[in-house]
């Protein structure tokens, strides 16, 4: 009966929106046939009587190119949003594109009031970061989001399909994990619901949680407890340190993932673990983001690693390289691997 | 190229974990043949010849009952963990269960020394509540953490499926997201920190940052600036709110789902969205975890609504039918319903 459900699969009224996604577009799905897209203009070139649009519309780095007669096509710059529909053809160069019989603007983008990005210009990092909520509209960034939303995932599926379980660990916590690092503290802002909740005993920050509450620096502890019933777990949520550093090396917030299994009493087992996931992850990427990995990346992709056995080493071996024979171009972060002796 | 690394396969030295999970040896993998398990007792029934052990190990709310002659079972008690060996085979009943020619204990559990849960005994959520740590060692709560993994990993996949991408959104932010809720405010815990950064213009506190800083109540302020780029973009991760409030509509922290999508203009499309997402994912349950939902339900599961269009009303209409016709037993709630006024 169960079966049934899902294999019927789920009616619904009609097959919602018609815009066709420019991913699926330059992967030929619908050669041939009129399609409606939605998007942003990337590039622009007019000619006497064309007008050429490179369309992006956040599915993939690759743009699709619109032709259109230059009297169908309203005054628009690069930026602007745009929705397209015509017939997707491909050239004789082997490129889909769509002849358009129609354009029309969205959302008009004025270059001279302020929008940061010239066409076909590449900005340092520097300068896109001075335009935070802008910035998923470079090529570079919108591929990293792709990729992180896509690394994340894989990893979630990973450990689904070996049968870990994800907890959610507490982001707001009363202990310190070991002194993992510098913490940060959780006060509600309001001092006048601070005050309504005083107690005696209780300093005047703690009357909310009635403790000292610190943003998490670990789960691994609460993994612990639930390792002990659930056996294979792991959390993959927003951890915290508050150390005073601006270098590459600190983050104020950032996601960890911490695995924690019983019954394993194997080095090479759990060493499995992480060979293969990262493996798997990382083929995921290869398969299905392969143009955003291309786009972030200055050289060539090398991922023959991928079908070779990690080198096991020691724990002295390792140290000995990374602190003797290890070319490095950042001393204090060699410095600190230095003071990490085994205990 | 990239379909031959996936193809493949990820070599490694040895397939890991020669341990079955109780789950798989329900279904009937490797009937007939031997089998090693590893868990903890729920309970034990010793006859003259021969002992009873129900062992569990987190992957399914049921146990796999093993049957040893005695003098095969180390001195166990309920709660502690073990692993077995021997055939796994089906009883007249149609049950599996290993007939275990090797019983050790892993870890022992005292029961006098204050484990908290009987065999076969069920306590009501108060209880369980005091013993935190060792909340998922009961079947409700195992079935709960269970589900809300299935549940998130679900809505994550159906999303991906529709070409949504997760932005993980900050946690710590310097806005309050139009003031949906009161706040937690994050600092440093360390004095001296603040003390080392401390600027002439700002605040102690806010030294850190070098402005004030927020638990984010809401995604959406930076869910917008994606979706102009991105198009279809979710978040899904903690979120916060400083009531003074221990009633059960106030949560210090939870998981809140926000989407946003540009060129949405029809509210049949978005509500087709959210219909399917919550079908799809409700299916994937009743398929992959149907006993977990059994093991929470006090009644009989009832999803025929799966199947049937969800009927779309007015807000005036909804707004008519929970403040006069909803016959609830909570009147606080209902009072800011009753504010809450078509805009």
């Amino acid at each position: 009966m169960l079966k049934t459900i899902t294999n019927r699969g789920i009616n619904l009224r009609k097959n919602y929106s018609q815009t066709s996604s420019i991913l699926s577009l330059l992967n030929d799905d619908k050669l041939g046939q009129h399609v409606f897209i939605q998007g942003w203009i990337k590039a622009l070139r007019k000619q006497k009587e064309v007008t050429f649009l490179d369309i992006n519309d956040g599915s993939t780095p690759k743009s699709l190119q619109i032709v259109s007669s230059k009297k169908n096509v309203p005054k628009v710059t690069v930026g602007a949003s745009v929705s397209a529909s015509g017939l997707l053809k491909q050239t004789a160069k082997g490129q889909n594109e769509v002849s358009a019989t129609s354009v029309k603007m969205i959302g008009e983008c004025d270059l001279e009031k302020g929008y940061p990005f010239a066409p076909r210009k590449r900005y340092e990092p520097q300068y896109v970061r001075e335009y935070l909520h802008l910035r998923p509209r470079t090529k570079t960034f919108a591929s990293v989001l792709r990729l992180r939303h896509a690394a994340y995932l894989a990893i979630h599926n990973y450990l689904h399909q070996n049968h870990y379980i994800n907890i959610h660990t507490p982001i707001i916590t009363a202990n310190d994990c070991e002194g993992a690092g510098e913490t940060f503290k959780v006060v509600p802002d309001n001092e006048q619901l601070l005050k309504n909740m005083a107690k005696k005993d209780v300093p005047f920050d703690n009357a909310y949680f009635d403790t000292k509450a610190y943003l998490t620096v670990s789960g691994q502890l609460h993994l612990e407890a639930a390792a002990h019933a659930l056996n294979k777990v792991y959390c993959f949520g927003p951890t915290f340190r508050a150390e005073n550093s601006i270098s590459r090396f600190h983050l104020s917030e950032f996601y960890m993932l911490e695995l924690e299994q019983a019954f394993l009493d194997d080095l090479d087992d759990l060493l499995d673990v992480v060979e293969k996931m990262i493996k798997h992850v990382t083929a995921d990427l290869l398969e299905h983001n392969f143009s955003d990995l291309e786009t972030c990346s200055q050289q060539k992709i090398e991922y023959s690693w991928i079908d070779k056995e990690f080198k096991r080493i020691p724990h002295e071996e390792a140290l000995d390289i990374v602190t003797n024979k290890l070319n490095t171009t950042v001393p204090a972060r060699q410095a600190s691997l230095k003071r990490m002796k085994w205990r």
